[in-house]
Formats: C-alpha cells, sequence, structure tokens
C-alpha cells in the first residue's frame, strides 16, 4: 500500500502520474476486496470501475464537479480516493462507512442512494441550478449494471439530452445487470459495442447526447484522455465505457451473477466465510414451490425485475422455470404492468419483488393492477423492521400496499400457511393478491385454516379474556412470546393471527368487546399508515383500550435489530408492562 | 349520420369501402364533438386519430386482436365503432360510458386506464400470455400525446422489443404532448419525421423494433395499407404515424393545447358554455405568486411534468417564468427526483402536480428526496374526495405520502394561510415540504398564524368542551358547520386546525383530555392510512372517544360528490347524529 496510503483527496491522486496510477488501481482492488471479504458487499460493480473513477478524479475537480453515482453500488474506488480509507482497511471504518454515497460522510457524494435509476435525473437537477445561478462546473453522472432500464433513468436521459449545457453522463457497460441483461437497451449497447461506437443507428445520439465509446474502459490513460474530451463542453454527452465486472479478482470475474453482491468470503479461496445458511428460507421454499407448480400448471409465470439471485431465482432454478419465468429487467413498474396483463390475458403471474423496491411501483399497483382487479400475484420479500442501509428499508410496505383498495393484502405466520396461501392466491381469481413474505421461518403447531375466500377473516388461535394479541405476520412468535409473559402474570390472552393486512375482521373484533379490555396489535413495519391504526380506528368509539405496536416513522440507518426493537418497545417484557400500566386492568 | 348509424360493431366497419369510411369519418367527429361540446372531454386527441382507429378496426379482428389504448383518452372513435355510440349522441348514453377504456362497457377494451404511458407494458403482458396459452392473435399498443416519455412507456418499449414474438406498437406523432412536447425522445421522433422515417440513428430500431413511418396517419388508405403489412407479423413492430392534432375541426387545429381537453363549449364559435370560474382559484393564486416571487428571487424554479394548464401554468404565464420554469414533459418521477436536487444544488424548487400522479412518484418522494431531506417544495393539487372518473381520484394522497419519514405534509384551510404556508415552505432550508392545496378557496376570518417553524403545532381556532373537532385542510369549513351544528346542541366544541397531515400535536392532544371526551377528526381523502387514524392511535389507551371521517377505502367512479358526501356520512347533521349518540355524552 505505498500508493494509497498518501491518497487522501482528489488532490493526491492528480500528482499520480500513469504507471503509479495502475499501481494504486491495484491497492484499490485489495482494500475492496478486504472490507468485501470481512463485511460482505458489492464486488463484481466495484472492481470493474477501479480505472475509470481514478481517471474522473484525475480529470475533474471534485467536489466542485459533482460525480453522482446511480445506485452508488459503484462507489468503493470513489470513497477510497475521497478521505474514507478506513472505510476498507479498520473493522471500525467498515462499521462507520457505508456501502453507498451519503453527503454526511463526505463532500465529495452529494446524494443518499440506494434504489437505481436515480442518477441522470438527479445530475439534471444539479445542472440546472449551476445554469440558474450562474455557477461553472461538471456535473457527471455514473450509470452501470443495469440501472439504465428503470423507467426514471430513461425519463432522464430524455431531459438531460435537451438541457443545452454540461451533463455527462458516464455509462459504465459491463455487459451485465445484477444478473444477464434483458431488454432492447442492451440490444443497442452490444450493437455499440461490435461496432467500437460506430453504429448510426444509437440510441443516445437519437436522444441528442454527444456520443463517445471506450472500449477498454479499465485503461486509465484510455479514460483519462475521454473524460479530458468531454470535460467542460457545454452539451450534453454520453460516454460509453465497456468494462469486465469482477475485473482483477478471478472468482468475480467468472462468476459475474454471484460476485455482483457477496457476502464476507476467504480471498484466496473465493467460499464464502457465513452462510447463506443452510436452513430452510422462504426463497428456496419459493421458488421449490414454483418450480412445481409450473411443471403441473403452464399458465403459471415468474416474474422478477432484475434482482432473480435476492429472491432464490438462482441460474438453474430460472432454467428450471423455461419460459415460464421473466426477467423483465431493471423495471419494477414494467413489471407490475405487466403481471396485471398476465393476468388479464388467463395466465398466473407470480411477481418476487423485495419489500423495498415494491416502493417503485405504487401507481401501478394501484392503476394497472388493483382498479382492473385482475388477479395477479405479487410477493413481497424483506419486509420487516431491519438493520439495513436507510436506503433498503423494508418496513413501509405495509402503508404502501394496504390502503390501496381492491388488493387483498396478506400477511402468514409460518411456513405452511404460506404455502396453502400462496397456492390459494395463484388459484383464485377474483382480486389481485399482495402476499407480505416473513422472513424467518417458522412451523405451524396445529392445523392451518387453509379458508381464504371469506376475506378478512383471522384466526383465533388461543382463546382468552382481557387482552387480545393481533400478531400480524412475521410477529406473530412475537405474539406468542406475549402471551407467554401475560400468562405469568395470570392473564390468559386472546392470541390472534390476522392474516389480512388490508382488512379487519370486523365481527372478531366487535365480539372481543364482550370480555376484553385491551387490544395489542402487532407488526412487523412503520406504524404510521399501517395495520394497528385501523384496529385503534375501528375501536375508536368504544372503551376498549388499543395498544399498537410497530416501528417509529424514520429512516433508520444500519441500526442492529435489537436495538431498533427495544428503541420501539418490541420486546415481550416491555408491551407485558405496558398492558399492565393500563389502568383498566389495575 | 348515414354510415354511423349502421355501425354496431367492428364487424361493421369492413363492408366499408374506403370512400364510405372517409364520410364515417366526418361522422365520427361530429359524435366526438357533440360529446365534448356537451359534457366536455379530451377533442383534439380523439379527432386526430379517428382515421387511425377506422383502419385499426378494418385490418384486426377486435376482440380476438387486442387493442390497447395508452391513457385511454384517444379511445373515443374506438368506442363509437364498438358499439358505444350512445356514449356520443344520448344525455343518457354520456352518463354511462366513460372517457376512458373500461371492460365492463366493452368486449373490445381490456383495461380500465386512464393514467399514462402503461399501455406497452399491459400489451407485453397480453403477448406473453397468448405465447404461454399457445393462442394466436395480434395485441397492438396505442400511444400519443407525450405518454412515450414516462418511464413506464420506456421500459415497456425495451422490454417489448425483445419478446420475440407478435406486437404492435402504434405510435401516434401529432407533434404535441398535452402542450408542447419535452425531452430527447422528441429530437429523434421529429428527426424520423423530417426524414419521413428513413433517418438511420432510430430510437425504435435502436432497442430492436421492425419500424414503419406514416406521413398522413390521418388517410385511412395509408393506415390500412400500413397495419395490413404488420399483421400477423411474427416480431415487436412499431408503426409511427403522423397525424394532426385536433384535425377536422378548426379550433382545435389552431390552438391545440387550449382543446386538448376542454370544458363544454359552442361547437359553432368554439366559446366555453360552462366558465371555467370567474372565482378565484388555486391554480392561478400559485402562479400569480410564483411569477412575483421568481421576479424577486431567480433561485425559484417551478417544475412541471406535462400538465401545465392543469395547475394554470398557462402558456403566457409560462413565458413569464422564463428559464425559472421547466416542464419535463409527462416524467414524474424524474420530476421529483429533479426537484431535489435543485434544492441540492441550491435553488428553491416548486414542484407542481396533481394528487393523482403524485401516485407515480412513491419512490421518488421516498429516496430522491426525503431520505436526502433537501428543501424541495411540492404542490400537489385535486387532492380531494371527488366525483372523477375511477383513474383521477385524487383521496389517496395523504396515505401515500405523509407516512414517509422526513416529508412535512401541510393541510392549508384558507388562501391567506396557504400562500403564507407557501412562502415558508420556499424560504425555509431544512425539509421537504408537500403541501395539499385545497380545492375551494376560502377565506381566514381571522389573523392567520404564520409561524411553522415549530412543527407539528396545530391552532386552536375556538376554544371548547367536551367535543374537539381537527378539521384538516379543505375540510375546514365542513369542521366550522359541525361546531356550529353542535352548538345548536348547546355544546361548545373545540374547534383544531391541525396544520400539518405528517406529525401530531401531541402536547395539544394530551391537554384535551382535560376537558374534552370526544375527538372528531375530519378529513377529505381516503381513511385507510390517513390523518385520523393517528389521532386514533394516540387515544387508543385513554378514555378518549374518536370518531374517524373521511372516505371508505375503494375505488368510485363518477359518483356525483354529495352522494359521495352522504355514504361517507359526511355531512354536518350526521356527524353531529353520531356525537350525541355516544355514550359519553349522553
Amino acid at each position: 500500500m505505498s500508493y494509497l496510503v498518501n491518497i487522501n483527496s482528489p488532490e493526491d491522486v492528480k500528482k499520480l502520474n500513469l504507471q503509479e496510477m495502475d499501481a494504486l488501481a491495484g491497492e484499490i482492488r485489495a482494500a475492496i476486496l478486504n472490507r468485501d471479504s470481512k463485511i460482505g458487499g458489492h464486488v463484481g460493480p466495484n472492481l470493474g470501475i477501479v480505472e475509470a473513477t481514478i481517471a474522473l478524479h484525475y480529470v475533474f475537480d471534485s467536489p466542485k464537479d459533482k460525480i453522482v453515482f446511480d445506485v452508488s453500488h459503484q462507489c468503493y474506488p470513489h470513497k477510497l480516493l475521497t478521505g474514507r480509507k478506513a472505510g476498507f482497511l479498520t473493522k471500525e471504518g467498515m462499521e462507520k462507512i457505508s456501502g453507498y454515497t451519503n453527503p454526511s460522510e463526505s463532500e465529495h457524494d452529494h446524494f443518499v442512494v440506494g434504489h437505481t435509476s436515480t442518477a441522470v435525473s438527479l445530475a439534471c437537477g444539479l445542472a440546472k441550478a449551476r445554469n440558474i445561478r450562474g455557477e461553472n462546473h461538471n456535473v457527471i453522472a455514473v450509470l452501470g449494471d443495469g440501472s439504465l432500464s428503470g423507467g426514471e433513468a430513461l425519463e432522464g436521459l430524455s431531459n438531460a439530452a435537451v438541457l443545452k449545457s454540461n451533463i455527462i453522463v458516464l455509462l459504465n457497460d459491463n455487459e451485465m445487470s445484477i444478473a444477464e441483461n434483458h431488454g432492447g437497451l442492451y440490444t443497442n449497447l452490444r450493437l455499440l459495442r461490435e461496432t467500437k461506437g460506430q453504429a448510426e443507428c444509437n440510441l443516445f445520439k437519437a436522444l441528442g447526447f454527444d456520443y463517445y465509446y471506450v472500449e477498454d474502459g479499465n485503461s486509465i490513460k484510455s479514460m483519462i484522455d475521454v473524460l479530458s474530451k468531454v470535460k467542460d463542453t457545454n452539451k450534453p454527452t454520453l460516454v460509453h465505457i465497456h468494462t469486465l465486472k469482477g475485473k482483477g479478482y478471478k472468482f468475480a470475474e467468472e462468476n459475474k451473477e454471484k460476485w455482483h453482491w457477496n457476502l464476507p468470503f476467504d480471498i484466496k479461496s473465493g467460499e464464502n466465510t457465513i452462510s447463506d445458511g443452510n436452513e430452510e428460507n422462504y426463497n428456496d421454499i419459493t421458488v421449490d414451490y414454483l418450480i412445481d407448480k409450473v411443471a403441473q400448471d403452464k399458465n403459471v409465470v415468474v416474474v422478477n425485475a432484475g434482482t432473480p439471485g435476492a429472491v432464490g431465482l438462482t441460474p438453474d432454478k430460472r432454467e428450471k422455470l423455461g419460459e415460464n419465468f421473466v426477467d423483465v429487467g431493471i423495471a419494477e413498474e414494467h413489471a407490475v404492468a405487466f403481471s396485471s396483463a398476465l393476468a388479464k390475458g388467463g395466465c398466473k403471474p407470480v411477481y418476487m419483488v423485495w419489500s423495498s423496491f415494491v416502493q417503485r411501483t405504487y401507481d401501478q399497483l394501484s392503476q394497472d393492477l388493483a382498479i382492473n382487479n385482475n388477479p395477479a400475484v405479487i410477493l413481497v420479500f424483506g419486509g420487516a423492521i431491519s438493520s439495513a442501509d436507510v436506503t433498503h428499508l423494508g418496513c413501509f410496505d405495509i402503508p404502501l400496499i394496504s390502503n390501496i383498495p381492491n388488493i387483498i393484502h396478506l400477511a402468514p405466520t409460518t411456513k405452511e400457511e404460506y404455502v396453502f396461501m400462496l397456492d390459494w392466491a395463484i388459484e383464485q381469481t377474483q382480486h389481485p393478491i399482495v402476499i407480505r413474505v416473513p422472513s424467518q421461518v417458522i412451523y405451524a403447531q396445529e392445523d392451518v385454516n387453509t379458508q381464504f375466500d371469506n376475506l378478512n377473516t383471522s384466526v383465533v388461535a388461543q382463546k382468552g379474556e382481557y387482552v387480545a394479541i393481533l400478531a400480524l405476520g412475521s410477529f406473530w412468535e412475537l405474539g406468542q412470546k406475549v402471551a407467554q409473559s401475560l400468562k405469568k402474570q395470570n392473564i390468559d390472552a386472546t392470541l390472534i393471527n390476522p392474516r389480512f393486512i388490508s382488512g379487519l375482521d370486523e365481527k372478531l373484533l366487535a365480539e372481543l368487546m364482550e370480555n376484553h379490555e385491551v387490544v395489542v396489535t402487532l407488526e412487523d413495519g412503520v406504524l404510521n399508515g399501517g395495520f394497528g391504526e385501523k384496529v385503534a380506528r375501528f375501536y375508536g368509539a368504544t372503551s376498549m383500550k388499543v395498544l399498537n405496536y410497530g416501528a417509529k416513522k424514520e429512516f433508520t440507518d444500519r441500526i442492529p435489530l435489537q436495538k431498533l426493537y427495544e428503541q420501539n418497545r418490541l420486546i415481550p417484557d416491555m408491551i407485558v408492562d405496558d398492558i399492565l400500566a393500563l389502568s383498566a386492568l389495575k
């Protein structure tokens, strides 16, 4: 580490010659692998953009010139060059420095970013602000790994192209999305690669960009040459660079999909040092179920939007699904509308998506799907309070989805209940269904009630009095624990599995009035706009006391889960204390 | 009406010769003008697509072949040819038949559509379902009037292009969006028009489409020729047709923006027969304020996404705003990210958008704006319970926006309060602000409290006891009426203007416990996930009775407002009855 040690800001990059920068690139790769091997993270995307990033900081003057990273999963080399080496070298540093850009870490970052396809729009705003304020600097948007196919990116490109002033889009084309590319956009990128950028039929020129192609985007010299040419130009410019995803690390070069993001690993062997879990998980349960289902019924179509690995759709399983699997690329809006129309056309679509990304589809859920009442099934994974990065929280999907009319929003509690619900959802033809897939697999201790046709019917698992606990979905186990703790206080609580998020079992809730004084709701998500508040409204004009538990409305950033539970009093003893404190039971 | 009278289904179109079809086109135009002149509606888009629609039904076999209209505001000729003439000729018919496609009206409609940019995605789903099920028919998506620039359309095009089977995109290029076009996409459409489709640099070819250009899309013969060519082809095809918006009606041809959608008018003079209202309205109040503001502060930038007329940004006012106005085209997601970045770059952006369309931006509100906490201002118009078409409801924005952390969501009650809030929102630099602009202008009867820095502080307009009324935003007047009715029952209610939707005045709510027994919340939107439920949660564990008023969670379709109010008990006397019925007051 003879070069990186001396790099404390982009100014220090500018002092190096080409040979020294090449050596620096090697040290940056080692630092990236050091971090990723210890705490996991994005591997291939960062290894591939090392040279381009060195060139960016050599040519441009950050933070005066503003570099905006799309998804910002390619920002590790940028962080290493902008005073954040510790994030890659020390344990404390790794805990502090996130895997995404964040203005609170450095003046060289302009936005907190973690969702895809936003950089061009954000860069447009910075460029327009510069023009309005009479400032003078470059604005650069850095895209890659499939983020081009998201609608927001395309809206942004169309607008950037008519900005009539400096905006530079650096498109890092490593021939991959997270997995392989899908969509006509990539047809054109391939043509442009094959013709070394010379093809007349050029998407970016069509929009109005000045276009540059760099065949070897992993050459610092080539990158410095092209960036020097486009610096300070007064028009929208797109620089299309061809790089190798995973460059410099054999395993990542060879299996690009697996190494897009990886858990901690041994650098020498490439073997993971933390297991992804041999335990049963809902990814495998779901995909294995769907493979069987498709074998029996060719109308079932599995849909994903560019994140197949994140939901267990590994290459071998995608192959098994054959034409009954569609990866639409990173295009979540399209995925919802497409699924709605598949259902309209007589198929049985199952769209698998993470909670954080289903956020991108509110209007499609409402207009393309719910108003049309087509029986598509959407499985939302990772819907839970979590220790995730602020950009990848999964706690907002209940308010997002359950307040849309017509959608039946389900919260299974156990593996058995989930599989029954999933099968029912696929076979029924009356409603759009969203299932909030739990995070941890637990097993049913009794026979599962498999009647779902009678909407908004909850299941009473345990009949008691005074206190009723409505434990929604993945908080079922918490509900059981609260009931057990109450038992020690000689309270035989009623324990209820609501099953339906999108509607209350009003008959049951009314019956509870007879011999209950407190209703407790537990939900694994933000309280505001969620399930518990509907229960509070239901009982608003009655004497029933209602206690709602869930997460406070806030953006949390990599806070340990246990701490979040404590802050939100999602601990059995705390909840029991609250119940006992209510005068109703004194 | 010698031809239209005999057209009861597309089969009847196929019996006509070219000359007869030309005559039919004239009769269709007369029918469109008849409807629009009496009840208002989309004029120019429908007049322009008459010939193309006749050709579609002549060449294809609907409903076996499936035609999906984008926005579906161009579907009038289609409705006239598919058994729904009454919707254009009789008063009862006009009330029954909507201005958008709707499968419950006809088997020739496949989706309820009213938002833009969805047709290609929906058509992709139908095409994939056809392939999976081994069926054999054409799927045609019809786009126009700027709907190409929405991200969902671009996601759809990229995916349609790789479908490897029949899908036909008919792009109706009338050189206009709702207003003029914006964005690089239109640069390419212009080039293609100028070269009669011959330019090598072709966006659609770049994506992988077979491409056809029709110079005179208002020629039935040309349209029949091209559609016959592309029918039954086994690959993605894009047919780019050049038409005249407003064709055949002088006023609509001459002022295309005004006649995109118009209120009822006199056909002969083109003069509106129902006034847009000489009364003060929030469009004018806002735009006039912003023109003044921009004159004083060049950092203020007004942003809109392709619907300037709908928020009072008429051509003359846009001109006054100059470079401080940006229409990004129909690209709402981009508009939010762009505004966030404008704020980051030191500007003071104000994005004006309708409630129904802000739905398209949840993830951008959350990720691009709220997580970054940039001080952009978003003005949401039309956020209210309304008699609108099911696709244009404005009652879902409170759950959508107010449950996102960091966003300060405001509900002004009077003109004076609105203007103070707007000015405060623009000048403050701490938070993203969304203001829910009321529909009806009412005036402050007392001095307005202009202190907004102390977040979540409500204003007590009238101090009373027993009953407290929290009348949010546009339901302020309803709150006043309830208070007056209670007065007649000898109840001096407390009347509160909450001002903040996104957070409760917990101190005030706690104080109400002292001498109040009932809290009533009134909100002009859906109850589920809304404001009132948060109040119910706040009081959940207390003896306070809470009554929440707002709309039931449902999609309503052109239901008269008074009926909706009655169904939801949003009538002063009904609310008073409910209050009196509570045992607490007996």
